[in-house]
């Protein structure tokens, strides 16, 4: 077993440093970088250099009899938004004869991003979401994508559009994702949607779909979030950045912990609320939560397992079995973050087509 | 002896409540608001009701013998930086026949306002920025800001606008700061520069001075940042929310700390940095930091003196006497932050010239 979509790679500190400062960005802008800060990237610690991997959920876990921890239900909860969703698109339909529509674009051949696409296309289907996927070869270039996003921020009947992230590193991220129309921005990661989430008295138009999905399966669960301590494990700008300006939003005191972090686990047992989005699967072991803790696992990690259906299983970023013997409430991993996020981008894509038809 | 500019206001907490969920944002929204969190201000216990307010710092402070803090001296950092900004200014003459220009936007008649409004104007001076002040009554309207700010905006000869805040209750700040040109916006309060500054991958085109002042203060006192634990005490638009950032960016393990915190002093105890900027006159108590702690200290607090000459004297929102014998350094209040802030939007304003010139 070894993670099979592995998002670490294992570079000697000296040329992670040396790498970071000749980035780009320090060569382009000189001076600058010292007040910004050097552009390192986040190399985790491989735990399961430390100790094994993590098993796949056993469906009997052994756990402290004296606390009976809550299983948040990710599942239920995007099935309930699914409907309420449905219903609004229904009297939408209605009223005015229309449907919110969602494109998406998909570049190369990534076995986990074409998954998730089909995921995003089926929810869309499921709610009376009109939607269509253009897909691009890996070695198209920046202008073709770019010239995608402006023929749907064009049309009328598309209200949301996305970029499936990653793209492949030859291509120019931030040009593109800035090619997008503010008002169809349902990922909600262009920068102006990003400083209005971040400024606690504006208002962002759309707000990233895994930070809303943690806080609706806090909220959903009765989770007491105001003057509460919040971890934050990962601080990428797709869920741990978004959800830590969210969770302050609701008053929660937030720490934000990285790979530079020198004592992640000593922090983690401080918090109340750990929201773990590293993409390290066994990253949070039992003994860095504290008793009574509410934990939601962003992690989705692919491990190869040759005997089972697809050649692997998902696992989370926390390390399961320890966890449920520690924590008040849990989120799994299938079944937890996941299909609450999905949910959230068909909410964002309601909401895109509500403004555009001036129902909101 | 009371605090004279207070930020406080005493407030039953049923009140608070009830006033917040009743907000504009709240009604205006709906729904949403649950999801954006409920907007509540910052109401921060008043330390004197605890203990005596802090006393002006005495010139021969009793201390621990063991530990000899550093007093960063901020007159002196920001005499440097004004230097070297001055330099560049004459440069800029010689080469294009071209200085840069600020401009301020001054309404009503606070005295802290005024005052502010004077170093700055000050500081331009010793340094060759040209500036202008446009002032103008409490009771002007929204419209009249704007027409200033735009015909700013229109000028060639002022490269930024900084509008003093805090405006008078009754005007619209979203309104009045979304009127400032993106390259004009020389105390990046913009949402686009703010979203910028959040996302590591990308560069505001400026950064609020005094988040910027903390880092140089840091940075130029050979604090080592990455990995550390940094706690900011407080969480405003001005210092608060861009430091945390910025932090960040310099891979700090941040947390943020505000009046709905339950256990200030537990998270503050365990941090290597501590950043206040909380507006609380002695809130930071010493038995709140780790020995050896970095402290910079932004609250910048008036309070009343009827012995000293001007009426009061400023006081930061720490502890001064009690962190000297815990600290390994700390800004004095004044002569810390507030010089360095003051020197930072000097080189934000150059900046703002040098990109109008294209010469950056």
């Amino acid at each position: 077993m070894r993670a099979l979509l592995s998002k670490l790679a294992w570079t000697p500190s000296s040329m992670v440093l040396r790498g970071a400062f000749s980035s780009n960005r320090a060569a382009k802008n000189g001076g600058k970088d010292d007040i910004l800060g050097p552009c390192l990237p986040d190399l985790w610690p491989t735990p399961s250099s430390l100790s094994p991997p993590p098993l796949p959920p056993s469906p009997s876990p052994i756990r402290d009899e004296e606390l009976t921890p809550t299983i948040i239900n990710g599942e239920l909860i995007a099935k309930e938004i699914r409907s309420s969703i449905a219903e609004e698109v229904r009297q939408m339909k209605q009223a005015i004869d229309k449907v919110p529509g969602l494109a998406v674009i998909l570049v190369g051949q990534r076995r986990d991003s074409q998954s998730y696409v089909r995921c995003k296309i089926k929810a869309c289907e499921e709610v009376g979401i009109s939607s269509r996927v253009a897909e691009f070869p890996v070695d198209c270039n920046d202008n073709e994508i770019v010239n995608a996003v402006s023929s749907f921020n064009e049309d009328p009947s598309v209200h949301g559009i996305l970029v499936q992230l990653p793209l492949p590193q030859h291509m120019n991220e931030e040009k593109i994702l800035s090619a997008l129309s503010l008002e169809k921005d349902v990922d909600g990661f262009h920068p102006l949607n990003v400083g209005n989430l971040a400024m606690r008295d504006r208002e962002p138009l759309f707000i990233p779909c895994s930070a809303r999905a943690c806080i609706e399966l806090l909220l959903r669960s009765n989770v007491k979030i105001m003057g509460k301590n919040a971890v934050i494990i990962g601080r990428s700008r797709v869920v741990g950045l978004p959800t830590s300006l969210l969770l302050q939003r609701h008053h929660a005191t937030v720490s934000i912990i990285h790979a530079f972090t020198e004592n992640p686990e000593d922090i983690t047992r401080e918090a109340d609320i750990v929201i773990s989005a590293a993409g390290v699967p066994g990253l949070v072991r039992g003994n860095w939560l504290k008793k009574g803790a509410v934990v939601i696992d962003v992690g989705t990690n692919a491990i190869e397992d040759r005997g089972s259906r697809h050649g692997y299983y998902l696992t989370g970023d926390v390390c399961y079995l320890e966890a449920l013997s520690v924590v008040s409430a849990i989120t799994p991993v299938p079944g937890g973050v996941g299909p609450v996020t999905i949910a959230m981008l068909l909410s964002n894509t309601l909401d895109a087509a509500k403004l555009a038809y001036r129902l909101s």
